[in-house]
């Protein structure tokens, strides 16, 4: 099907998913399970294929690892399904209610957004994740996953698309796009697509930013702070700076740049060094701790390449900075509003430090690994957003939400109460379910 | 100041603006009020200016009566800052909270979006409305007023900027500009600006969105309809219809196409023209309407310019559908999801209805016209956005706030729950207010 029909379908069933009961979303989600379990052996067969073209192409062994869809990543797809199948439906909840006057009630009421592009690189079980958010959330999705897994996520969108649509979703619930050029033409139909959730590397996420004429959700750029505040419990602090830098170094939420206070870096610096070190972390050095430190193998004065640098590997840039405020004011300088944390004692100092720091996520005494939608509680995590418009940070299935207004009248006009027969009572009701739909 | 200059003090001063307190945003927003009053004699003076100028110019009169800034307008100036002031604090509310483990507690708190560009034609006292939410929300602002009202801006923008900055918020919280290419420059400033509301006619603002690199909230169309059910009360609908099409045409939210159901026609359409056309309404009929209605001097066939005109006068444009699923249709396929209502007895066509039109307000037998933020009671308004990322709908100071998630732990590390040491709670806490700040 040529990309514009295929949005323009998905469009329409965007529509017609706007009345879909949450019994209907719930049996096609374990409609889903069910017939992955059922097509296993196909499934495994595409991937095996995908994976023997990439070892011949000779992918970075990560690259290769994060493509495989084997029995226990089937096994993790299915337990999501069945999760987001028993969640209460996130559509036709009344976020707020109002009666504006006797008999004219105001009602604002989740929704879903519509037609949703994913574009994703590599990973074929975040096709079966997003598959699952769409149908659980009621919007349309076309997915474009990497070329190295077309062939999975091939096999994995026709088994889907298929039961979701037998248990009654609309056809073009699910659509698959294959190529760059598709996806650059679906980029462009404004018209028919909502909102766009990008997932992969910066340059990737960035390329699609600066195209898209729709509104683009997700982040480029991770580049988190640790700041050491003056008042730190050291301990403390080499264990959270390890752990943020390297416990899984290639993530968006690993830290950068580890800011250390001056009236503390004489005695913590040489301790936060030794730990980042005996973790396998290379440092560069901003002058100030470079004389704190002096050099090593694993210590180089900093180039004057700036402070915004995500190594997304075993490296971690340093800098002393003179106060709390210097502390704030580069991290909203060269950050990238991902998450930044201080360590420190002071509530005060925390308080400030959150308050004042922009970022999506803020924290006190805690890694900066901690930004994912999975540990926040939110269940399956859609994305990690740096906009400030829509979700921030790690973003459930809210993410795919959005509201109307309802207004429920007896004939009301506007003319009496601009003529002053009638004036608006405008108190606050109860946030009760929706009479209808047997929601 | 340079165009760019002011947008980098504008951003600098929304940071600083994350950690403005309550009694400092209203002691501004009264300062604000006490300061017009005490400066009225100039700022009539500059807008008597605007007004002699206007009519040399020979505006039409509508924009000229608009353009006033008058003692009545002052009146409700001082009312609107002196309402936000008592209005609580839209930062600092805790929206989510969720302890993750003993000890790290996960909270999703408001706080304001940043720096946002406000431009809009004509209406000096819109300006006065964007300041005060722009101070009680926290957000830095940059104003661009019509070049008409050039002179009545520069003199309220001064008082309402010094009067802010000498109750303690930041230099640049208010910043102004003048002329088309400053405001071309500033759209392209998606470093410093994190949102842009226009407010003004179709033309403009679908030119703001079609330049703008930065997010833009409002909408170009108010494309709304009526559509009489074949269960209607007929003399409610023909009620609500000229209210919604003739009680202010000219607005956003005034009806421009009338759906009449085949079932009801013969015998509501002659009555709902005729209410019409008492009111002064023209109408463009399709086919079947016009072989019901005959023709008149107030009638005539519709051309083939398809259903998406905004009228936005005495004009409507009338269609005779088949059934609700093809009112439904005419909307989804030529509305442009502003406001759209069904006028019928049956609570289930009206449930439908109201689920699956796909717009920012869905009514049921009330008049369109009620698609406004003080009717909704919001207060204030900042404008009406039919997109559906973010605000939707008519927007209050929610549409100038976004959230972070703010994490408190005791040292905390991902590597222990990585390696089952220890495990996720998750359990949902109370939404108490923060400890701090004394908000």
């Amino acid at each position: 099907m040529k990309t514009q029909d295929l949005a323009q379908a998905g469009a329409a069933a965007a529509k017609a998913l706007l009345s879909a009961t949450r019994p209907m979303k719930d049996a096609a989600l374990r409609l889903m399970a069910r017939r992955l379990r059922e097509n296993a052996a196909a499934i495994f067969a595409a991937n095996e294929a995908d994976l023997a073209a990439a070892r011949a192409a000779k992918l970075a062994p990560p690259l290769v690892k994060r493509l495989a869809y084997d029995e226990k990543k089937l096994d993790e797809s299915l337990a999501m399904l069945e999760a987001l199948a028993a969640l209460p439906d996130p559509a036709g909840r009344v976020l707020e209610a109002r009666l504006l006057d006797d008999g004219l009630t105001l009602r604002r009421v989740s929704c879903p957004i519509g037609l949703v592009a994913l574009i994703f690189e590599s990973r074929p079980d975040a096709l079966v994740q997003m598959a699952g958010l769409a149908a659980k959330s009621g919007n349309a999705i076309i997915v474009k996953g990497g070329s190295e897994a077309e062939r999975s996520n091939r096999a994995l969108a026709a088994v889907l698309a298929k039961a979701g649509a037998e248990a009654g979703l609309p056809d073009a619930w699910l659509g698959q796009i294959d190529t760059r050029d598709e996806a650059a033409e679906l980029l462009s139909l404004d018209r028919y697509v909502d909102l766009v959730i990008p997932r992969g590397s910066n340059d990737f996420v960035r390329h699609i930013k600066s195209v898209s004429r729709i509104p683009v959700l997700g982040h480029a750029d991770g580049v988190c702070h640790v700041y050491v505040h003056e008042d730190a419990d050291i301990e403390l602090a080499c264990r959270v700076a390890v752990d943020s830098k390297s416990q899984y170094p290639a993530a968006c939420n690993a830290a950068e740049t580890l800011l250390v206070d001056e009236a503390i870096a004489r005695r913590a610096l040489p301790l936060l060094a030794a730990a980042l070190e005996a973790a396998g972390v290379s440092l560069e050095l901003c002058p100030r701790s470079a004389s704190l430190l002096g050099t090593s193998p694993t210590r180089r004065l900093k180039g004057d390449e700036g402070w915004s640098v995500e190594y997304l590997s075993l490296t971690m840039a340093v800098r002393v900075v003179d106060s709390l405020d210097e502390a704030i004011a580069h991290i909203n300088r060269w950050g990238s509003g991902h998450t930044d944390a201080i360590l420190c004692s002071s509530q005060a100092a925390a308080d400030r430090f959150m308050t004042e720091v922009d970022a999506a996520s803020v924290y006190h005494n805690a890694s900066t690994r901690f930004a994912d939608g999975y540990r926040y509680g939110l269940g399956a995590e859609l994305g990690i957003s740096t906009g400030k418009l829509h979700a921030r940070g790690p973003m459930g299935m809210e993410g795919l939400m959005t509201y109307k207004w309802k207004l429920e009248g007896r004939g009301q006009v506007v003319g009496d109460y601009a003529a002053g027969i009638r004036s608006f009572k405008h108190a606050e009701l109860p946030l009760e379910p929706e009479h209808s739909h047997g929601r």
